[in-house]
């Protein structure tokens, strides 16, 4: 099942369900008015919006071409937006531009607590207050989750696994340092998430979800450049059952948690530009940080005013399985 | 005018209008179903709200005796709660034993991004995984605000002020330095904050709200011995529009954000327990460290199971403004 939230002036936007080529949509409003009223009751809703899907496919509905562009984030607003870092070759290359692996990075995921009162449409601009704080867009796959008991066990947290999407975690890397130093961790280097148009069950997306990864490869493009199309599911080291149990440590959380994976990463040398067959990388940092250990200087800049980043996860058949972020930089 | 959520049942409880004085209540149903509702309207919501209070108050609505035990948490689950450190005392005491003044703390308020997704009633029990995690409290002066743009002014952050309450961040001491030193800052030592029954327009407060600070002592007792009642006002360094601002520098935030001041802290030399007239402590680690300086050890334990913690912020009639917050500690 493939659901996504059209804006409709509101600010949890509409609910609706797509066809299973996600060409149409009929509106989910006698279900659910929005995705968080349909993850608070889902075993109620999930079977009935099932059934939308399975008459809009059979032509039982005629429903509405899909528009991508109407699209907001599936939730515009959440009760909670958590990061995780599993992706071990993410943090050794942002910290140390060492090979060697962090023992402690290993051993339980990390863990921030990110804004999550407006999650960005897909194609909403990426507004920056100074065209200068070293912008980096971070491409990675988010799990949307009913809730969690504290100390939920792993069969528990994979259950709990409503929905799959993939965001891009915007960072302003010149505030990271005096964020992290502050000692309370990631504030204003991290301004709003944005999130692609579909958000879909673990079932729909079938061999591409398995061990509770998404086993796909994320396109992404800096002005129709490609910087880079690692496979989500290759390098992560913790999946998303590890990352819920680790967030559960200490609390429950709540119907409408959405879990992201961190930054995608797979190991490897390239630089920027890398070769249509290449795997380059899904945030700049990673680029900079190859390069200055090959070449001893960053090569490729952040991005800048007027750049465009395009982020896709690429199914089997070539097709974004969940609608591209498309977002341009601009300046407040 | 004073608000409060009733469980329903809902996740999002049910919003009441109170008489003046807190003893009676009327639903908001016909005006806005839920706190959050009204936040998203405010403008047309106030007016109503106020209406409907102003009818309690007169006797043309008869309501129902408010009971503060069926009250949530004003806003049971939040789209944002940032918490800061706007006493500088209590910085001070934390984290270095030391009475000098960190330049950096006083040049601009440190903010951590907390979570909202579950925030509890006011006499939830504070549940623990783990029976000896120094579970301590923390007495907060707390704001719910309307939506802020991108680099708002502090007249935009002061008029975005909708509501005053307290809250009990809770803090497992044990797990802060875990936390911090990952870097990406607290998650694991901070578990659901419980917040007051009542939450208040600044208007209502009179003179107890004068340049965005709270001018009230703030009465915290554990197993009804007095620990402290620091009044929130007279050492608040960072008002609460300067902590707004600084929350806004890298984006917007959405109505219903709630922005808490950080542990009410007033600078002195007292240990626990205090005399009736002394100020005290609004969580324990501060006393542990006075004690620490002034005994060489601390002498007051972290709350045990079955202990009992009382917040409440007392009003010159000496009431409890915002009704108490009254929690027990239990393991899970």
């Amino acid at each position: 099942m493939n659901l996504a939230t059209l804006n409709n002036g509101r600010p949890d936007g509409q609910l609706v369900v797509l066809s299973q080529n996600r060409g149409r949509y009929v509106s989910a409003g006698r279900v659910a008015p929005t995705l968080q009223a349909a993850l608070d009751d889902w075993d109620m809703a999930a079977p009935a919006l099932s059934a939308l899907a399975a008459q809009l496919d059979a032509g039982q509905i005629s429903g509405q071409p899909f528009d991508a562009n109407r699209a907001l984030a599936p939730l515009p607003r959440a009760y909670q937006w958590i990061d995780g870092a599993a992706y071990l070759n993410h943090a050794e290359r942002v910290r140390a531009l060492k090979g060697t692996r962090d023992a402690d990075l290993a051993n339980r995921p990390v863990l921030y607590q990110g804004s999550s009162d407006s999650l960005s449409a897909p194609t909403a601009p990426i507004i920056t207050p100074e065209p200068d704080l070293a912008l980096d867009f971070e491409a990675e796959v988010a799990v949307i989750i009913g809730a969690v008991p504290m100390r939920a066990t792993l069969e528990q947290a994979a259950a709990a696994i409503r929905l799959v999407t993939i965001c891009n975690d915007i960072s302003m890397r010149r505030l990271v340092a005096n964020d992290l130093q502050n000692g309370f961790g990631f504030f204003h280097a991290k301004p709003a998430t944005s999130f692609a148009p579909i958000a879909t069950t673990p079932a729909a997306l079938g061999a591409a979800w398995r061990d509770n990864r998404l086993h796909l490869p994320v396109r992404c493009e800096v002005n129709g450049v490609l910087y880079g199309q690692p496979n989500a599911g290759s390098d992560m080291y913790f999946d998303f059952a590890a990352l819920i149990v680790e967030a559960a440590r200490t609390r429950a959380l709540a119907a409408g948690t959405i879990i992201g994976g961190g930054t995608i990463s797979v190991p490897h040398e390239e630089s920027l530009p890398i070769k249509p067959n290449g795997i380059g990388f899904a945030c700049i940092v990673e680029a900079r940080n190859v390069e200055k250990l090959k070449y001893g200087r960053a090569r490729t800049p952040f991005l800048q005013l007027d750049d465009t980043i395009r982020i896709g996860a690429i199914g089997s058949d070539g097709q974004s399985v969940f609608g591209d972020i498309l977002q341009t930089v601009v300046l407040l």
